[in-house]
Protein backbone atom coordinates (compact mmCIF):
# COMPACT_ATOMS: atom_id res chain seq x y z
CA UNK A 1 0.00 0.00 0.00
CA UNK A 2 0.66 3.95 -0.64
CA UNK A 3 -0.73 5.15 2.73
CA UNK A 4 -0.64 8.70 3.61
CA UNK A 5 -1.18 9.18 7.46
CA UNK A 6 -2.82 12.31 8.15
CA UNK A 7 -2.31 12.82 12.14
CA UNK A 8 -3.52 15.96 14.00
CA UNK A 9 -2.48 15.97 18.04
CA UNK A 10 -0.60 18.78 19.48
CA UNK A 11 1.89 16.77 21.63
CA UNK A 12 4.13 14.17 20.57
CA UNK A 13 4.84 12.70 23.71
CA UNK A 14 0.69 11.42 23.83
CA UNK A 15 -0.76 8.13 23.30
CA UNK A 16 -1.61 8.99 20.38
CA UNK A 17 1.62 9.83 19.93
CA UNK A 18 3.04 6.45 20.14
CA UNK A 19 0.56 4.89 18.30
CA UNK A 20 1.08 6.74 15.13
CA UNK A 21 5.00 5.39 15.72
CA UNK A 22 4.18 1.75 16.25
CA UNK A 23 1.62 1.75 13.24
CA UNK A 24 3.89 3.58 10.90
CA UNK A 25 6.61 1.13 12.23
CA UNK A 26 4.38 -1.92 11.16
CA UNK A 27 3.44 -0.72 7.91
CA UNK A 28 6.81 -0.04 7.25
CA UNK A 29 8.45 -3.50 8.16
CA UNK A 30 5.57 -4.99 6.10
CA UNK A 31 6.91 -3.64 3.48
CA UNK A 32 4.59 -0.21 2.65
CA UNK A 33 5.07 3.11 1.62
CA UNK A 34 4.04 5.62 4.57
CA UNK A 35 3.87 9.25 3.85
CA UNK A 36 3.57 11.27 7.13
CA UNK A 37 1.08 14.29 7.69
CA UNK A 38 1.58 15.80 11.04
CA UNK A 39 -0.57 18.69 10.76
CA UNK A 40 0.75 20.32 14.39
CA UNK A 41 4.26 19.87 13.53
CA UNK A 42 3.67 21.52 9.83
CA UNK A 43 1.73 24.50 11.83
CA UNK A 44 -1.12 23.55 8.88
CA UNK A 45 -3.34 26.45 8.29
CA UNK A 46 -6.87 24.94 8.78
CA UNK A 47 -8.85 28.29 8.01
CA UNK A 48 -10.35 28.81 4.05
CA UNK A 49 -10.12 31.94 2.84
CA UNK A 50 -10.07 33.75 -0.69
CA UNK A 51 -6.30 33.03 -0.56
CA UNK A 52 -6.47 29.72 -1.30
CA UNK A 53 -7.91 30.30 -4.42
CA UNK A 54 -5.32 32.96 -5.09
CA UNK A 55 -8.04 35.18 -6.22
CA UNK A 56 -8.03 39.18 -6.06
CA UNK A 57 -9.12 39.79 -2.62
CA UNK A 58 -12.03 43.00 -3.93
CA UNK A 59 -13.65 39.82 -5.57
CA UNK A 60 -16.57 38.65 -4.47
CA UNK A 61 -15.87 34.57 -2.62
CA UNK A 62 -17.87 32.03 -4.10
CA UNK A 63 -15.55 29.26 -2.35
CA UNK A 64 -17.70 26.71 -4.60
CA UNK A 65 -16.81 28.62 -7.76
CA UNK A 66 -13.48 29.78 -6.79
CA UNK A 67 -12.17 26.41 -5.85
CA UNK A 68 -13.13 24.72 -9.04
CA UNK A 69 -11.78 27.28 -10.45
CA UNK A 70 -8.30 27.31 -9.18
CA UNK A 71 -8.62 24.13 -9.30
CA UNK A 72 -8.67 24.04 -13.06
CA UNK A 73 -5.97 27.04 -13.51
CA UNK A 74 -3.74 25.83 -11.10
CA UNK A 75 -3.94 28.66 -8.84
CA UNK A 76 -4.37 27.02 -5.87
CA UNK A 77 -2.09 27.99 -2.88
CA UNK A 78 1.12 26.29 -2.90
CA UNK A 79 -0.13 24.36 0.80
CA UNK A 80 -3.10 22.86 -0.80
CA UNK A 81 -1.47 21.99 -4.18
CA UNK A 82 0.94 19.66 -2.03
CA UNK A 83 -1.59 17.94 -0.03
CA UNK A 84 -3.14 16.67 -3.53
CA UNK A 85 -0.06 15.46 -4.59
CA UNK A 86 0.52 13.21 -1.59
CA UNK A 87 -2.97 12.16 -2.39
CA UNK A 88 -2.88 11.13 -5.83
CA UNK A 89 0.26 8.89 -4.78
CA UNK A 90 -1.88 7.51 -2.12
CA UNK A 91 -4.50 4.05 -2.24
CA UNK A 92 -4.92 4.49 1.17
CA UNK A 93 -5.58 7.09 3.92
CA UNK A 94 -5.43 7.16 7.52
CA UNK A 95 -6.50 9.63 9.28
CA UNK A 96 -5.43 9.63 13.25
CA UNK A 97 -7.12 12.22 15.99
CA UNK A 98 -7.98 12.64 19.40
CA UNK A 99 -11.81 12.86 19.46
CA UNK A 100 -12.99 16.21 19.91
CA UNK A 101 -16.42 17.43 20.68
CA UNK A 102 -17.33 14.33 18.77
CA UNK A 103 -15.25 15.35 15.73
CA UNK A 104 -11.92 15.75 14.69
CA UNK A 105 -9.54 19.15 16.13
CA UNK A 106 -9.83 22.10 13.97
CA UNK A 107 -6.77 21.27 12.40
CA UNK A 108 -7.87 18.55 10.87
CA UNK A 109 -11.14 19.54 9.98
CA UNK A 110 -9.46 22.46 8.08
CA UNK A 111 -7.33 19.93 6.56
CA UNK A 112 -10.54 18.45 4.82
CA UNK A 113 -12.10 22.41 4.11
CA UNK A 114 -9.13 23.07 2.75
CA UNK A 115 -7.54 20.45 0.66
CA UNK A 116 -10.72 17.96 -0.58
CA UNK A 117 -12.06 20.87 -3.08
CA UNK A 118 -14.57 21.24 -5.28
CA UNK A 119 -13.27 19.65 -8.77
CA UNK A 120 -10.59 17.61 -7.27
CA UNK A 121 -12.46 15.31 -4.33
CA UNK A 122 -15.62 15.97 -5.29
CA UNK A 123 -18.07 17.93 -8.19
CA UNK A 124 -16.17 15.64 -10.44
CA UNK A 125 -18.97 14.86 -13.32
CA UNK A 126 -18.96 11.62 -15.77
CA UNK A 127 -18.98 11.96 -19.81
CA UNK A 128 -23.05 12.71 -19.52
CA UNK A 129 -22.48 15.60 -16.68
CA UNK A 130 -23.92 13.49 -13.94
CA UNK A 131 -22.48 14.13 -10.74
CA UNK A 132 -20.64 11.45 -9.07
CA UNK A 133 -20.76 11.15 -5.62
CA UNK A 134 -21.16 8.22 -2.64
CA UNK A 135 -19.24 5.51 -4.11
CA UNK A 136 -17.72 7.49 -7.09
CA UNK A 137 -15.89 10.64 -7.15
CA UNK A 138 -12.66 12.66 -7.18
CA UNK A 139 -10.88 9.98 -5.21
CA UNK A 140 -12.40 6.75 -6.51
CA UNK A 141 -10.41 3.65 -5.61
CA UNK A 142 -8.89 4.70 -2.57
CA UNK A 143 -9.85 3.29 1.06
CA UNK A 144 -9.77 5.35 4.18
CA UNK A 145 -9.91 4.51 7.76
CA UNK A 146 -10.46 6.60 10.87
CA UNK A 147 -7.64 5.79 14.03
CA UNK A 148 -9.36 7.83 17.33
CA UNK A 149 -8.46 8.05 20.77
CA UNK A 150 -11.68 8.80 22.57
CA UNK A 151 -11.62 9.83 26.67
CA UNK A 152 -14.53 8.06 27.52
CA UNK A 153 -15.63 4.50 28.16
CA UNK A 154 -16.32 2.25 25.37
CA UNK A 155 -19.76 1.16 26.24
CA UNK A 156 -21.25 5.14 26.44
CA UNK A 157 -20.59 4.55 22.21
CA UNK A 158 -22.37 1.10 21.92
CA UNK A 159 -25.72 1.02 20.64
CA UNK A 160 -27.59 2.44 23.44
CA UNK A 161 -24.65 4.40 24.85
CA UNK A 162 -25.31 7.97 25.78
CA UNK A 163 -22.83 9.66 22.82
CA UNK A 164 -24.49 7.68 20.25
CA UNK A 165 -23.06 4.47 18.70
CA UNK A 166 -19.29 5.31 17.15
CA UNK A 167 -20.65 4.28 13.54
CA UNK A 168 -23.30 7.08 14.09
CA UNK A 169 -20.94 9.34 15.16
CA UNK A 170 -18.25 8.69 12.68
CA UNK A 171 -20.76 9.19 10.22
CA UNK A 172 -20.46 12.21 9.05
CA UNK A 173 -17.03 11.64 8.16
CA UNK A 174 -17.17 7.69 6.77
CA UNK A 175 -20.41 8.58 4.72
CA UNK A 176 -20.46 12.10 4.30
CA UNK A 177 -16.51 12.49 3.12
CA UNK A 178 -14.77 9.29 2.57
CA UNK A 179 -17.79 7.52 0.70
CA UNK A 180 -19.09 10.78 -0.71
CA UNK A 181 -15.50 11.14 -2.28
CA UNK A 182 -14.95 7.96 -3.67
CA UNK A 183 -12.92 6.46 -0.96
CA UNK A 184 -14.50 2.83 0.62
CA UNK A 185 -14.74 3.65 4.17
CA UNK A 186 -12.49 0.75 6.55
CA UNK A 187 -14.58 0.19 9.83
CA UNK A 188 -12.70 2.44 12.22
CA UNK A 189 -9.95 1.70 15.30
CA UNK A 190 -11.23 3.60 18.17
CA UNK A 191 -9.57 3.47 21.56
CA UNK A 192 -11.33 4.32 24.23
CA UNK A 193 -10.63 5.41 27.42
CA UNK A 194 -7.89 7.32 26.09
CA UNK A 195 -7.15 9.78 29.34
CA UNK A 196 -6.26 6.54 31.75
CA UNK A 197 -4.32 4.41 29.52
CA UNK A 198 -1.81 3.02 31.21
CA UNK A 199 1.57 1.44 29.98
CA UNK A 200 -0.15 -1.92 29.50
CA UNK A 201 -3.49 -0.79 28.29
CA UNK A 202 -0.92 0.71 25.79
CA UNK A 203 0.93 -2.30 24.92
CA UNK A 204 -2.62 -3.98 24.17
CA UNK A 205 -4.02 -1.28 21.98
CA UNK A 206 -0.33 -0.98 19.86
CA UNK A 207 -0.50 -4.61 19.36
CA UNK A 208 -4.36 -4.78 18.06
CA UNK A 209 -3.38 -1.53 15.94
CA UNK A 210 -0.34 -3.11 13.93
CA UNK A 211 -2.88 -6.05 13.37
CA UNK A 212 -5.55 -3.98 12.20
CA UNK A 213 -3.31 -2.28 9.91
CA UNK A 214 -1.60 -5.10 8.68
CA UNK A 215 -4.81 -6.72 7.10
CA UNK A 216 -5.61 -3.65 5.51
CA UNK A 217 -5.09 -4.73 2.03
CA UNK A 218 -8.02 -7.62 2.73
CA UNK A 219 -10.33 -5.69 5.02
CA UNK A 220 -14.00 -5.37 3.72
CA UNK A 221 -15.24 -1.94 3.54
CA UNK A 222 -18.37 -0.52 5.28
CA UNK A 223 -21.39 -1.42 3.10
CA UNK A 224 -22.65 2.05 2.42
CA UNK A 225 -24.68 2.33 -0.72
CA UNK A 226 -23.96 3.58 -3.51
CA UNK A 227 -26.11 6.48 -4.96
CA UNK A 228 -25.77 5.54 -8.40
CA UNK A 229 -26.49 1.27 -7.86
CA UNK A 230 -30.34 2.05 -7.90
CA UNK A 231 -31.48 2.74 -4.28
CA UNK A 232 -31.78 6.50 -4.49
CA UNK A 233 -34.01 8.46 -6.73
CA UNK A 234 -32.85 11.09 -8.26
CA UNK A 235 -33.69 13.93 -5.02
CA UNK A 236 -31.11 11.41 -3.43
CA UNK A 237 -34.00 9.99 -1.55
CA UNK A 238 -33.72 6.21 -0.65
CA UNK A 239 -36.10 4.55 -3.40
CA UNK A 240 -39.65 3.29 -1.29
CA UNK A 241 -39.00 -0.57 -1.89
CA UNK A 242 -35.46 0.11 -0.40
CA UNK A 243 -35.79 -0.56 3.70
CA UNK A 244 -39.09 0.34 3.50
CA UNK A 245 -40.67 1.58 6.06
CA UNK A 246 -37.47 2.82 7.67
CA UNK A 247 -35.70 5.97 8.48
CA UNK A 248 -32.47 6.67 10.58
CA UNK A 249 -28.71 6.49 9.23
CA UNK A 250 -28.68 2.49 9.45
CA UNK A 251 -30.52 3.00 5.79
CA UNK A 252 -27.39 4.01 4.26
CA UNK A 253 -26.09 0.75 4.47
CA UNK A 254 -26.67 -1.89 1.99
CA UNK B 1 -32.65 37.52 25.50
CA UNK B 2 -28.68 38.18 25.75
CA UNK B 3 -27.90 36.33 22.28
CA UNK B 4 -23.95 35.78 21.54
CA UNK B 5 -24.15 35.04 17.51
CA UNK B 6 -21.03 32.73 16.41
CA UNK B 7 -20.39 33.95 12.82
CA UNK B 8 -18.27 31.60 10.83
CA UNK B 9 -17.71 32.43 6.99
CA UNK B 10 -15.21 33.64 4.85
CA UNK B 11 -17.36 36.93 3.04
CA UNK B 12 -19.31 39.30 4.02
CA UNK B 13 -20.75 39.79 1.23
CA UNK B 14 -22.55 36.58 0.89
CA UNK B 15 -26.28 34.76 2.19
CA UNK B 16 -24.58 33.93 5.53
CA UNK B 17 -23.21 37.12 6.15
CA UNK B 18 -26.35 38.59 4.47
CA UNK B 19 -28.79 36.59 6.66
CA UNK B 20 -26.76 37.53 10.01
CA UNK B 21 -27.23 41.17 9.51
CA UNK B 22 -31.32 40.47 9.12
CA UNK B 23 -31.12 38.29 11.91
CA UNK B 24 -28.89 40.46 14.67
CA UNK B 25 -31.37 43.57 13.27
CA UNK B 26 -34.55 41.44 13.86
CA UNK B 27 -33.18 40.33 17.43
CA UNK B 28 -32.35 44.14 18.65
CA UNK B 29 -35.19 45.66 17.01
CA UNK B 30 -37.47 43.08 19.24
CA UNK B 31 -35.54 44.63 22.45
CA UNK B 32 -33.02 41.82 22.52
CA UNK B 33 -29.29 42.13 23.38
CA UNK B 34 -26.66 40.84 20.65
CA UNK B 35 -22.90 40.40 20.65
CA UNK B 36 -21.32 39.08 17.56
CA UNK B 37 -18.45 37.23 17.59
CA UNK B 38 -17.30 37.17 13.70
CA UNK B 39 -14.81 34.70 14.27
CA UNK B 40 -13.02 35.45 10.56
CA UNK B 41 -12.94 39.09 11.18
CA UNK B 42 -11.54 38.85 14.30
CA UNK B 43 -8.98 36.06 12.80
CA UNK B 44 -9.78 33.66 15.46
CA UNK B 45 -6.94 31.26 15.83
CA UNK B 46 -8.94 27.45 15.92
CA UNK B 47 -5.60 25.66 17.18
CA UNK B 48 -5.59 24.29 20.76
CA UNK B 49 -1.70 23.80 21.84
CA UNK B 50 0.24 24.26 25.03
CA UNK B 51 0.23 28.36 24.71
CA UNK B 52 -3.68 28.17 25.42
CA UNK B 53 -3.35 27.28 29.00
CA UNK B 54 -0.05 29.05 29.90
CA UNK B 55 2.40 25.91 30.31
CA UNK B 56 5.75 25.64 30.13
CA UNK B 57 6.88 24.84 27.06
CA UNK B 58 8.35 21.33 27.82
CA UNK B 59 5.74 20.23 29.84
CA UNK B 60 4.08 17.34 28.72
CA UNK B 61 0.37 18.57 27.23
CA UNK B 62 -2.57 16.42 28.60
CA UNK B 63 -5.40 18.49 27.12
CA UNK B 64 -8.32 17.82 29.70
CA UNK B 65 -5.80 18.51 33.23
CA UNK B 66 -4.34 21.29 31.08
CA UNK B 67 -7.07 23.08 30.35
CA UNK B 68 -9.18 22.28 34.18
CA UNK B 69 -5.99 23.72 35.75
CA UNK B 70 -5.66 26.30 33.70
CA UNK B 71 -9.18 27.50 34.25
CA UNK B 72 -8.49 27.58 38.01
CA UNK B 73 -5.82 29.30 38.34
CA UNK B 74 -6.29 31.81 35.93
CA UNK B 75 -3.83 31.34 33.46
CA UNK B 76 -6.04 30.87 30.36
CA UNK B 77 -5.00 33.02 27.44
CA UNK B 78 -6.56 35.90 27.24
CA UNK B 79 -8.50 35.61 24.37
CA UNK B 80 -10.34 32.46 25.08
CA UNK B 81 -10.66 33.89 28.64
CA UNK B 82 -12.82 36.75 26.70
CA UNK B 83 -14.54 34.54 25.04
CA UNK B 84 -15.82 33.33 28.77
CA UNK B 85 -16.81 36.48 29.84
CA UNK B 86 -19.18 36.39 26.25
CA UNK B 87 -20.68 32.94 27.32
CA UNK B 88 -21.16 33.78 30.70
CA UNK B 89 -22.97 36.89 29.77
CA UNK B 90 -25.57 35.26 27.66
CA UNK B 91 -28.06 33.40 28.28
CA UNK B 92 -28.76 32.17 24.26
CA UNK B 93 -25.91 30.77 21.82
CA UNK B 94 -26.27 31.18 18.15
CA UNK B 95 -24.13 29.54 16.23
CA UNK B 96 -24.51 30.53 12.43
CA UNK B 97 -22.18 28.60 9.37
CA UNK B 98 -22.08 27.19 6.30
CA UNK B 99 -22.33 23.71 6.14
CA UNK B 100 -19.43 22.35 5.32
CA UNK B 101 -18.45 18.26 5.42
CA UNK B 102 -21.49 17.71 7.04
CA UNK B 103 -20.35 20.19 10.34
CA UNK B 104 -18.70 24.08 11.40
CA UNK B 105 -15.98 25.35 9.44
CA UNK B 106 -12.49 24.78 11.09
CA UNK B 107 -12.69 28.28 12.46
CA UNK B 108 -15.35 27.36 14.46
CA UNK B 109 -14.65 23.94 15.41
CA UNK B 110 -11.49 25.64 17.11
CA UNK B 111 -13.89 27.74 18.96
CA UNK B 112 -15.31 24.90 20.14
CA UNK B 113 -12.33 23.07 20.88
CA UNK B 114 -10.87 25.68 22.58
CA UNK B 115 -13.49 27.92 24.65
CA UNK B 116 -15.51 24.92 26.45
CA UNK B 117 -13.19 23.42 27.82
CA UNK B 118 -12.88 21.20 30.42
CA UNK B 119 -13.96 22.41 34.04
CA UNK B 120 -15.96 25.47 32.28
CA UNK B 121 -18.56 24.17 30.03
CA UNK B 122 -17.63 20.44 31.22
CA UNK B 123 -16.30 18.16 33.46
CA UNK B 124 -18.15 20.01 36.01
CA UNK B 125 -19.40 17.92 39.43
CA UNK B 126 -22.18 18.36 42.01
CA UNK B 127 -21.52 18.57 45.72
CA UNK B 128 -21.28 14.40 45.73
CA UNK B 129 -18.49 14.35 43.29
CA UNK B 130 -20.82 13.21 40.24
CA UNK B 131 -19.63 14.59 36.88
CA UNK B 132 -22.73 16.92 35.46
CA UNK B 133 -23.69 15.88 31.74
CA UNK B 134 -26.54 15.93 28.81
CA UNK B 135 -28.67 18.12 30.81
CA UNK B 136 -26.96 19.42 33.12
CA UNK B 137 -23.18 21.33 33.13
CA UNK B 138 -21.08 24.00 32.78
CA UNK B 139 -23.49 25.79 30.63
CA UNK B 140 -26.74 24.94 32.56
CA UNK B 141 -29.80 27.01 31.78
CA UNK B 142 -28.58 28.57 28.19
CA UNK B 143 -29.88 27.96 25.10
CA UNK B 144 -28.27 27.16 21.23
CA UNK B 145 -29.30 26.94 18.07
CA UNK B 146 -27.65 26.29 14.98
CA UNK B 147 -28.41 28.32 11.90
CA UNK B 148 -26.53 26.73 8.71
CA UNK B 149 -26.44 27.34 4.98
CA UNK B 150 -26.18 24.30 2.84
CA UNK B 151 -25.69 23.84 -0.91
CA UNK B 152 -27.83 20.88 -1.30
CA UNK B 153 -31.68 20.48 -1.80
CA UNK B 154 -33.41 19.80 1.83
CA UNK B 155 -34.75 16.35 0.07
CA UNK B 156 -31.54 14.83 0.63
CA UNK B 157 -31.29 15.74 4.12
CA UNK B 158 -34.96 14.41 4.69
CA UNK B 159 -35.73 11.02 6.48
CA UNK B 160 -34.06 8.86 4.02
CA UNK B 161 -32.47 11.45 2.37
CA UNK B 162 -28.64 10.72 1.50
CA UNK B 163 -26.76 12.67 2.93
CA UNK B 164 -28.52 11.40 6.70
CA UNK B 165 -31.18 13.63 8.40
CA UNK B 166 -30.23 16.71 9.22
CA UNK B 167 -30.91 16.22 12.97
CA UNK B 168 -28.60 12.95 13.05
CA UNK B 169 -26.00 14.54 10.93
CA UNK B 170 -25.92 17.94 13.80
CA UNK B 171 -26.38 15.40 16.44
CA UNK B 172 -22.60 15.86 17.90
CA UNK B 173 -23.21 19.37 17.79
CA UNK B 174 -26.47 19.79 19.17
CA UNK B 175 -26.51 16.47 21.21
CA UNK B 176 -22.92 16.19 21.64
CA UNK B 177 -22.57 19.87 22.52
CA UNK B 178 -24.96 21.43 23.20
CA UNK B 179 -26.87 19.18 25.38
CA UNK B 180 -23.80 17.56 27.42
CA UNK B 181 -22.62 21.41 28.06
CA UNK B 182 -26.15 21.77 29.70
CA UNK B 183 -27.82 23.91 27.00
CA UNK B 184 -30.83 23.32 25.42
CA UNK B 185 -30.86 22.97 21.88
CA UNK B 186 -33.38 24.74 20.08
CA UNK B 187 -34.44 23.20 16.89
CA UNK B 188 -31.97 24.14 13.68
CA UNK B 189 -32.46 26.59 11.12
CA UNK B 190 -31.09 25.22 7.79
CA UNK B 191 -31.25 27.01 4.56
CA UNK B 192 -31.11 24.57 1.76
CA UNK B 193 -29.54 24.92 -1.69
CA UNK B 194 -27.57 28.85 -0.77
CA UNK B 195 -25.62 27.97 -3.58
CA UNK B 196 -28.19 29.01 -6.04
CA UNK B 197 -30.36 31.32 -3.75
CA UNK B 198 -31.59 34.22 -5.69
CA UNK B 199 -32.85 37.68 -4.34
CA UNK B 200 -36.07 35.55 -3.84
CA UNK B 201 -34.83 32.94 -2.28
CA UNK B 202 -33.04 35.49 0.16
CA UNK B 203 -36.11 37.42 0.91
CA UNK B 204 -38.13 34.39 2.37
CA UNK B 205 -35.25 32.85 4.11
CA UNK B 206 -34.85 36.33 5.88
CA UNK B 207 -38.41 36.43 6.90
CA UNK B 208 -38.08 32.63 8.03
CA UNK B 209 -35.12 33.42 9.71
CA UNK B 210 -36.72 36.67 12.08
CA UNK B 211 -39.35 34.50 12.58
CA UNK B 212 -37.85 31.81 14.41
CA UNK B 213 -35.25 33.85 15.93
CA UNK B 214 -37.86 36.11 17.61
CA UNK B 215 -40.00 32.73 18.27
CA UNK B 216 -36.82 31.66 20.16
CA UNK B 217 -38.11 32.70 24.07
CA UNK B 218 -41.32 30.46 23.41
CA UNK B 219 -39.77 27.67 21.25
CA UNK B 220 -39.70 23.99 22.88
CA UNK B 221 -36.39 22.77 22.93
CA UNK B 222 -35.16 19.35 21.17
CA UNK B 223 -36.34 16.64 24.21
CA UNK B 224 -32.96 14.93 24.49
CA UNK B 225 -32.68 12.58 27.72
CA UNK B 226 -31.03 13.74 30.70
CA UNK B 227 -27.85 11.63 31.99
CA UNK B 228 -29.75 12.05 35.38
CA UNK B 229 -33.46 11.35 34.82
CA UNK B 230 -32.79 7.70 35.11
CA UNK B 231 -32.72 6.44 31.67
CA UNK B 232 -29.13 5.95 31.55
CA UNK B 233 -27.47 3.21 34.20
CA UNK B 234 -23.87 3.80 35.48
CA UNK B 235 -22.26 3.44 32.17
CA UNK B 236 -24.23 5.78 30.80
CA UNK B 237 -25.72 2.96 28.47
CA UNK B 238 -29.65 3.49 28.21
CA UNK B 239 -31.19 1.07 30.54
CA UNK B 240 -33.18 -1.96 28.93
CA UNK B 241 -37.24 -0.73 29.77
CA UNK B 242 -36.07 2.55 27.91
CA UNK B 243 -37.01 2.32 24.25
CA UNK B 244 -36.57 -1.48 24.49
CA UNK B 245 -34.88 -3.32 21.66
CA UNK B 246 -34.10 -0.20 19.64
CA UNK B 247 -30.86 1.52 18.72
CA UNK B 248 -29.73 4.39 16.48
CA UNK B 249 -29.56 8.06 17.25
CA UNK B 250 -33.23 8.17 18.00
CA UNK B 251 -33.77 6.44 21.37
CA UNK B 252 -31.51 9.52 23.02
CA UNK B 253 -35.30 11.14 22.20
CA UNK B 254 -37.37 11.58 24.97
Amino acid sequence: MNVLWIYAHPEERSLSGSLKDEGIAALREAGHEVRLRDLYAMKWNPVVDAADFGQEPDRRLLVGEASKRANTEGTLSADIRAEHEHIRWADTIVTQFPLWWLGPPAILKGWFDRVLLNGFAFGVKDEYGHTLRYGDGGLAGKRAMVITTIGAREASFGPRGIHGALDDVLFPLQHGLFWYTGMAALPPVAIYGADRACEQDFAREALRLRRRLLAMPEERPIAFRHQDGGDYDENLVLRPHVAPGQAGLGVHYA
